[in-house]
């Protein structure tokens, strides 16, 4: 089969359409056929050489992909040749054919392309562990999000409004007429506003009760500025740094919490437990049409480097999907 | 009445016994008939007027303390004047009488002296809600604990091990002694030895599941360092200052979180459940003498002022009590 390769780490053009051997289905996992897969930015980290696949996975990048399952393996059950999944990978997706713990596949959600179902795995369960199972977001809280116009920002918007939060997202302002059609009850301009003092203001002065960040260091001491008493903090991405002074007196102060996490680093019984509780929670939503995949455009798998470069460019709204021939 | 006052800030001579006004009991409150108090660390800041009294709250100084029901107020329905009680304060116990909000009593458990019984609520109370309701330790994780020697830390302990629960604590060595008595695995001397390589060391290279620290800043990054994947840091004192640096990126690769939180701010509603929590899970402990009150000494309540002197040494193992004559 083929797959994007990393022969050398560096930009986009280390991104290499190559013959590679096709994957076994090992014990308890199935091989899908791709159809689509979809850009995170740990796939930058990735082809940057900053972000070591986690033992085991693939070497390809690719933490997501839709398609049909073409093999079965030993002790697998729920699952059968031929039926159209998405899955959460911890690799391997920009590729023809992936091998995959059956744990951590999905079926397609009805009433979703199948292609387009490439682009939801990783935020749905990214979005779901973090704002539900971890922050136990509640109905009538304030939900602010970071990187509003990303993969994780457009599906974090929706299912805090599904699940009763206001929410207010920060964004460039070309995304903000986007976002709130995506339901954003607030729209910060992170270049032009204070999100601190706009998150108060939207809260009558109480602050957010659970933040979901991608830029770590840099926005530490705001993001603790910005949580109401109970706040959750859920740092998620590093991109403005790994570390940051932490005012704990301001935390006491509003017995709040700041926790990190990561997915792709999880042991596959904690991923298949997240996809168990994303199938029965979040797929609902998808299915009544209450939360839609919301998609900027898609390219043709073989041209992940075009896809990488827009990715870094911020441009997008949504998820980049990588589409096989 | 009399009752422990502080005229000026400043060290202990600060504190000064004199006669005030005896305290009402308004809607939803008893007026406790005090036995004796119990001093903790924020009874200090306060006398040094670094702790303001949350409002409502009595100007005295008092987080804890056990009597006799002389008074009820209107709507209080469980509790009947001449009950022996214990009961968690916003302040007020170091005096011979105190209103309290009806959901801050708790019975004196059986088989414990009244008087030992005031240095119960406020560690209960605070370990409970920390290591209990919010870092949810559980069967077979380990729990480091910061300050074995305290009321808190000879609390922790025992309620760590009667959890299920491993652990370790730090303490000058002369407490080592007692604290195993106390059922600790591990006692650490934060002076000679490294408390992160020790908690390694102590369990297989994981670290610690939950760390119940009072140290703050000083202790902050190297806490991160000790806490085990999925760890749990609860910072409840910042005896070493009130900012750190947190490394993001450490606490990602564990999926860990740090929380901040102090009890005498919270709301009446959040302190009875609370109370309740412990009632149901902790108390059934003390009657059937899994954990025990740890009592240095007593001292009478009018000399509060070498009881701080005593606290501020850190030179006592458990509780100091104040009795009124």
């Amino acid at each position: 089969m083929h797959a994007i390769t990393i022969p050398e780490p560096g930009g986009p053009e280390a991104l290499v359409w190559a013959e590679v051997p096709d994957p076994e289905p090992g014990p308890g996992e199935v091989v899908v056929d791709v159809r689509a897969s979809a850009v995170n930015r740990a796939d930058v980290l990735q082809r940057q050489g900053r972000y070591e696949p986690p033992p085991g996975a693939a070497p390809y990048p690719g933490l997501e992909c839709s398609g049909v399952i073409s093999a079965i393996g030993p002790e697998v059950t729920e699952w059968q040749v031929g039926q159209e999944v998405c899955a959460l990978l911890s690799g391997g997706g920009y590729a023809e054919r992936v091998a995959v713990p059956a744990g951590q596949l999905l079926p397609v959600p009805a009433g979703v392309d199948l292609a387009d179902a490439a682009g939801l795995p990783e935020v749905a369960c990214t979005v779901w562990s973090n704002v539900v199972q971890l922050a136990r977001l509640g109905i009538g809280e304030t939900l602010l999000v970071h990187g509003g116009g990303s993969g994780i920002g457009t599906f974090a918007i929706q299912l805090g409004r599904a699940l009763g939060a206001s929410v207010i997202a920060t964004a460039r302002s070309a995304k903000h007429a986007g976002l709130r059609e995506l339901g954003a009850n607030e729209v910060v301009d992170y270049g032009e506003e204070d999100f601190v003092a706009r998150t108060k203001e939207a809260t009558g002065g109480r602050g957010a009760d659970v933040i979901l960040d991608i830029m770590g260091g840099a926005y530490l001491a705001r993001n603790v500025d910005a949580l109401a008493t109970g706040g959750r903090l859920v740092v998620i991405g590093l991109q403005g740094g790994r570390k940051g002074e932490l005012n704990i007196a301001t935390l006491m102060a509003k017995r709040a919490t700041v926790a990190a996490t990561t997915l792709r680093a999880r042991p596959a019984a904690e991923k298949a437990a997240i996809v168990r509780g994303v199938r029965e929670e979040v797929w609902p939503l998808l299915e009544s049409g209450t939360i839609r995949p919301v998609v900027d455009r898609r390219l043709p798998l073989a041209e992940a480097a075009e896809a990488h470069r827009i990715l870094e460019s911020s441009d997008h709204l949504g998820k980049l999907l990588l589409i096989r021939a």
